[in-house]
């Protein structure tokens, strides 16, 4: 019947729109970019949008059509965000290029996207001219910033000026795709996504909001999350809804390159991994009276989590760290940890307590954690399960990889991999990695926390903890550990560490000495490494389980 | 082929996930409603969403389909917000009719919405029982306050216990209606809007971003502005999304209630009408001392404009007056005047100047204005033209009204009536309303800038300014003037002092004496009274015109 529909405007969730706005609402707002010679390049944000709207123009008269990806290898500057918008204002998805892969990984990736065009910065030619010939025929884009443009290739500045304005730009549907990035996981392939229009114009909406990454047009935002991480977490497209100043490192990513960029252009928010800011502190920390000017700088940080301490010792100075927690299948914002008035008001350990969570989840993302079995876990703080997540601009498969569609569950969820508790605040703490957790008698037993506690003693240096089989159990924990110059430790020692916060039956088999952890390029733990290397273990004698 | 679509999930954008959000992530935060007889009842946002949940059983046990009108006649209250989240989740449409209205306009409107529920206060009975008989057969749910329920009616209490469940809710799809409601136009019919899932959602993510009213869990928000209103705005959604306290004044909205009620509850955000606002700043401002305690409070103003007086009176004491600018047909949000950084820094008279305009788009509101002859107007600052809106929560119609449908261009915009300026920064201020402009030899003079300078000479209480017609110029401006006792005022005199802002054709041909100006119930001048009263006005002898 007539009434039962709305009467309100069919209005597509476009990037265009966002584009239209950053001329029309903000058109004398800043865009700094730091070149690869430390130069400085400043425009604003109209200029910022004719420039996207003529590489839109130009990948249409180049070819491009609807869907067709077109590929960038750039470090984080304005050309690269005007291709955040003017390829898919051109109908193209933008296929970020991971510049940290490895030739063979990022040759392997740009064929499976089947990439028509990449559009690389002049000082990243050695690494392109290293997986071009790997790469399906295609057009190359050169940004330059000082070198020749080589043979066979042409310049960003004279593509553009093909983009004349009488080139028509397609109607974009908001379910079109207009972004895409590759997980680059530790196991298998790497796994593509396609973001959509739609999705990234919601998670815009949603990140800037005050108890989210809270962006305003009052705020200067520097992104040292690469370009080609996941968007650098939705940050440029916000940013610019927002109308804030918007700076980029360029190739610039040490402690003082950044820390002398932030008080050059009066930075108020900046987002990075924790390496980054580890560095940040330590740089702070040996002359603290000469960053003064940093005071007040909001942070969030993610790819992994912060430690406690490295949140305390930046609250401390003065500077704020949000704990964020998403994925690449997620565009990638699920969690923030802000802390709620009431929890905050309760002193300084659960403050920081909470802080060190992963957090609630943003609007429109929903969570819940299951065990083994499938059964949906109580929000109770104490139940461990697989976190699965749902929600507009999360994955529903991997771009052309059915292999991996069992990472969606039967009713439709993402499996996140990942190990969590959720509390009753609804906030959300990882535990583990799902293929890291030892599955033990039916109990879960997490790796991380025994690592924690492990690393805790003053013999160990690192510490890593495996499940390995067990005849009686399934799986059992090995601690596999690293000790300090001149150290020793004893199981009979190490259990009386550990049985102040774990259960004996959570307790460590056997332990194993080491000379280290190996290690992922990013710094993360390969267990697999150590599983594979003790599969063969013989276990002492169950004297643990007996106990 | 297969790349060219997103691998994103079909996820809607309903208010039933807000309603989860409210008992998943913000269990403990409270709802507080002040009853009629001014005791305070408060409850959590998990009961809130449990006795949402139960209402949404209940009416679809009661035989609601989608798409059915349910109607409240109700205050600011829990249970109104329950009715908000409630009946979208049921499948209905809320339609909240305005208990300020005449008895026969909402027995009108309630007719033409065909509402099959009525849920009423039983403080408002009184004025229920004189449109109950021109509705047609429906349901009447009374909420108590303490009154008993009448004979053939029941008590919402009863009518939630209803609601077991066991009862399936249906499956909503985003572009479903939730609400509507009617305009009160002062010429034709009341005309209504519904509003869709998808429009309220997007309209929350982004009313709730900082640089528009800045909703954060920290907040603790007091809507002045009736739920009858426009959906109050959008406050209680967006509120309920970031996790804000909600305080309820119930039916008591004089400023010494309000004020008691912000401090009590210790409101943080408030928005209302600028006749609201003017009582509370005239309170305080008799002993500033004794309210303190407001200082920081952040309010919204809308409905209509602030006069920039009243903003700045607000602002030295130390409350911030945001002006909004919306219409019942956008849901309502439009644009807000927060201050550019580059702006807020040039002087204290530049910055209330653009404090007092109706501000920047919202993100996804798209705005244009033309002139008489359709043509699109340069953001110049000084070109006159109606404004007209595009947006995801922009009506495309009236609800079965088709006579009006001329208000929306053969494109798709709707044409808000209004005449604006727009400037380069992207900031509208209205001038008139279209009815109202004078149109005179193809240029249009602004009725409200006239009545603005003429009221600022001293010997004049009030003034209107009207468009009569005239042979060569079409129209020409007639100014009808309350004098202030004991003053007069010749033409000569008027002309000399307009001559500072205005160019000589731009002055009114003559000038009138009048009583007082007449006004509309909700104090805005009716000039098409006064039109019709000078209908047949005789020119003075075109002296104007001739010089």
């Amino acid at each position: 019947m007539a009434g039962s529909v709305a009467t309100i405007m069919d209005y597509p969730l476009t990037l265009n729109h966002l584009l239209g706005r950053m001329k029309d609402v903000y058109p004398t707002q800043e865009v700094v970019s730091q070149r690869p010679d430390k130069s400085v390049l400043r425009q604003t944000y109209a200029e910022t949008c004719d420039r996207a709207e003529k590489l839109a123009r130009a990948l249409v008269k180049a070819g491009v059509k609807k869907g067709d990806r077109v590929a960038t290898l750039a470090w984080n500057h304005s050309a690269h965000l005007e291709c955040y918008y003017g390829i898919p204002a051109a109908g193209g998805v933008m296929h970020t290029l991971n510049l940290r892969l490895g030739p063979a990984d990022i040759g392997y990736i740009a064929t499976h996207a089947d990439d028509r065009i990449v559009i690389v910065d002049d000082v990243l030619l050695p690494l392109y001219e290293q997986f071009r010939d790997r790469m399906p025929a295609h057009r190359t884009v050169v940004i330059p910033f000082g070198g020749p443009v080589p043979d066979g290739m042409e310049s960003y500045e004279d593509f553009l000026e093909t983009g004349d304005a009488d080139i028509a730009l397609p109607e974009i549907d908001e379910t079109d795709g207009c972004a895409m990035c590759y997980t680059s996981g530790t196991t298998g392939d790497p796994k593509g996504v396609i973001y959509s229009h739609r999705g990234m114009v919601l998670h815009s909406m949603v990140g800037a909001q005050p108890d989210m990454l809270n962006f305003s047009m009052n705020d200067c935002i520097l992104p040292v999350v690469p370009m080609f991480h996941a968007n650098a977490w939705g940050i440029p497209y916000a940013a610019t809804m927002t109308g804030a100043k918007l700076v980029f490192p360029g190739p610039h990513l040490d402690a003082d390159s950044l820390i002398a960029q932030f008080i050059e252009e009066k930075v108020t928010f900046s987002g990075g991994v924790p390496t980054v800011w580890l560095g940040i502190i330590q740089t702070i920390e040996k002359d603290p009276a000469k960053y003064e000017a940093l005071r007040g700088l909001r942070t969030v940080v993610g790819g992994s989590a912060a430690p406690p301490a490295v949140i305390r010792r930046f609250q401390d100075f003065g500077i704020t760290v949000l704990h964020a927690w998403g994925m690449t299948e997620m565009s990638p914002l699920g969690t923030v940890a802000n802390v709620k008035p009431h929890l905050a008001t309760q002193g300084e350990e659960i403050y920081f307590d909470y802080r060190s969570k992963q957090g609630y989840a943003a609007p429109f993302v929903d969570l819940r954690h299951r065990d083994g079995d499938g059964n949906i876990l109580p929000w109770d703080g104490e139940s461990m399960g697989e976190l699965e997540v749902r929600g507009p601009w999360i994955a529903s498969s991997y771009f052309n990889y059915p292999e991996a569609d069992d990472r969606w569950s039967d009713d439709g969820w993402f499996r996140t991999g990942d190990i969590v508790t959720m509390d009753s605040e609804g906030y959300v703490q990882i535990t583990d990695r799902s293929k890291d957790v030892i599955k033990s008698g039916g109990e879960w037993i997490s790796s991380v926390d025994l690592e924690n506690a492990i690393m805790g003693h003053p013999a160990v240096k690192e510490a890593a903890v495996i499940a390995l089989p067990h005849t009686k159990w399934d799986e059992r924990p090995l601690a596999c550990i690293v000790l300090k110059d001149g150290e020793s430790l004893t199981k009979a020692e190490l259990d009386r560490h550990l049985s102040i916060d774990f259960a004996k039956w959570q307790l460590p088999d056997d332990l194993v000495m080491i000379e280290e952890v190996p290690k992922t390029s990013t710094g993360k733990f390969q267990k697999l490494t150590l599983r594979n290397r003790f599969a063969d273990w013989q276990w002492g004698a169950d004297r643990r389980m007996a106990g």
